[in-house]
């Protein structure tokens, strides 16, 4: 099927849809509950409060370096519920399917979803495909939901956050935004930078183990400024990043000094910025670096008895400034 | 914000972004979950087995007489739970809007789905939005995710139908695929027929406290045929229709035949099917009369001895013809 493509037929109900759900989706996401193409899937959660959350990813290119729109999709969607506290346990796909879409992109964006939802040790349980005329979508289009357990004790939250509280990164910022607009190629610039679009439930399962956490994010659209800006008006109180702190790729800073764009506010797809207790900032630290996707982690600010909800950035030249909300950066379809 | 328009920074994880989902969505659903903006929402279920569903939306065009495409992806998602069983409580939608639709649109879409979330008694408490630049989407497209929960005891599917087991519906077929293609307007007719596009979790919550059933399906994408095809082949039996026991409306047997289509593969939104024992279907039938979204039922069907998975038509001329499953309908986007 190398040259096969996506018609309307893959989306009208009949023979043709059944063939490309059994011959792609089943085989390639070799799920029970999803074989067995009833109109609901059957869960079995642990004990603790299920949590559930949605994301479409339009994501252009559909491939980059180190992901593409499937992995993007099951990583996003497995963060989210990672670091809302939850265990994430089963996603749901829906695809919508431009008219002419090659079914050998498909195929690779299925295998990328399963291997991707392997990695993380969630189940893909149920799912529909969509197909809309040439011209009426841009190739493919993918929503994942998400159910998973926030196991007993388990309280987080921005308006938890305190004075004298750390704040973490679990690595450089901005990998994920910048590989996406590097594959573009619009730009002219091979700057070869992957995203670090990544799977983060056992690095935060692990986190939550080792310290009292206050709040977890992972800094996707709007970057660690929308993460920060939200917690500071959350809390009430002023947040202070060390910029020199703050880890970023040399080729990050480089494409972005080159577009007149602030790695602050670039997405990151595999990242998490978490608030802790300065008691526990150090241990904090450790968990992070020991997991693989924490390798990088970094302390790179504190939350200040100031009582103004802003987000203030100590500059690698000594001054200071704010670190403003995002207002509409120019940075469309990175997720 | 009568001519206002969706821009690309509605999408980016901006200000933009914050103000249109505070103004518009947390405004309209009005649900405490979905206003604490976390990155997951935390349910609470009953007792029983959780369910997981997922369907996108693309329905050209996105308002039609009956319903809109709001109130088809809130159904849609309500009904495939209800026909698994489950009673349905939360909803996620994940909108992908293309840049330039009227926001007035979006709103009215997003009252639509509240409007029939709160007939369902169902809650939506998480979402995301995308925005698409001008041509890379068809207006707006729509996925939800549900979730309910399976109380103890029902046990459903296509593998339990017996032979002697009658097939009832639950109204007329077809009103919603005739409605869309009507509403298109290229036809040049005007048959005013209204989708039937409802939530069944109040009737299929009644049906299975009143009866014994085998199996429940909704009859969408690929209508009647589609389903009882599926169940033949779950059981390998033969299931007989009788055509003239059929609901099917005038107006959409006129649009049928004008368009050379049969109403048993035209999609419903509002319509169950149901396979239960011989000696429960007076009471079966009964039940959904009862219920204003099923006043109009019929018994339409039953199982055979026979052996062989097809579904045979007995027409009202006295002849059987095979009801064959669908192949590629000539049907796209009518959900």
């Amino acid at each position: 099927m190398n040259d096969a493509r996506v018609t309307l037929a893959h989306g009208s109900g009949g023979m043709a849809m059944t063939r490309l759900i059994r011959s792609l989706f089943l085989e390639t996401f070799a799920d029970p509950e999803l074989a067995r193409l009833e109109d609901a899937a059957r869960l079995q959660l642990a004990e603790g409060r299920p949590a559930f959350t949605t994301d479409a990813f339009v994501v252009d290119p559909p491939f980059f370096p180190g992901g593409d729109i499937g992995r993007l999709a099951v990583c996003g969607t497995v963060n989210d519920l990672a670091v809302a506290g939850a265990r994430p346990a089963y996603l749901s796909c829906a695809f919508i399917l431009e008219e002419g879409l090659a079914l050998a992109d498909l195929a690779r964006v299925a295998r990328s979803m399963k291997t991707s939802a392997d990695e993380a040790g969630v189940r893909i349980v149920c799912g529909d495909t969509k197909v809309v005329p040439r011209g009426a979508a841009d190739r493919l289009f993918v929503t994942t939901a998400g159910v998973g357990v926030i196991p007993p004790g388990i309280e987080l939250g921005g308006d938890r956050i305190r004075p004298g509280d750390r704040i973490l990164v679990s690595g450089p910022l901005g990998d994920h935004g910048a590989a996406v607009l590097d594959a573009r190629g619009e730009l002219g610039l091979t700057h070869d930078i992957a995203s670090d679009c990544q799977p983060l439930n056992r690095l935060t399962a692990a986190l939550l183990a080792a310290v009292p956490v206050r709040a977890m994010r992972d800094p996707t659209r709007g970057g660690l400024a929308a993460v920060l800006n939200e917690w500071a008006g959350a809390c009430g109180r002023e947040i202070v990043v060390d910029e020199a702190a703050v880890p970023v790729r040399e080729a990050v800073q480089g494409l972005c000094e080159l577009l007149g764009l602030d790695p602050f506010y670039l997405a990151c797809e595999g990242r998490l910025v978490a608030a802790v207790p300065e008691a526990a900032a150090t241990d904090a630290l450790a968990c992070l670096r020991a997991d693989p996707a924490g390798r990088e982690a970094a302390l790179v600010g504190e939350v200040s008895e100031a009582g103004t909800a802003q987000v203030v950035l100590r500059t690698v030249f000594g001054g200071q400034r704010l670190l403003d909300r995002p207002e509409g950066e120019p940075l469309p379809r990175i997720c």
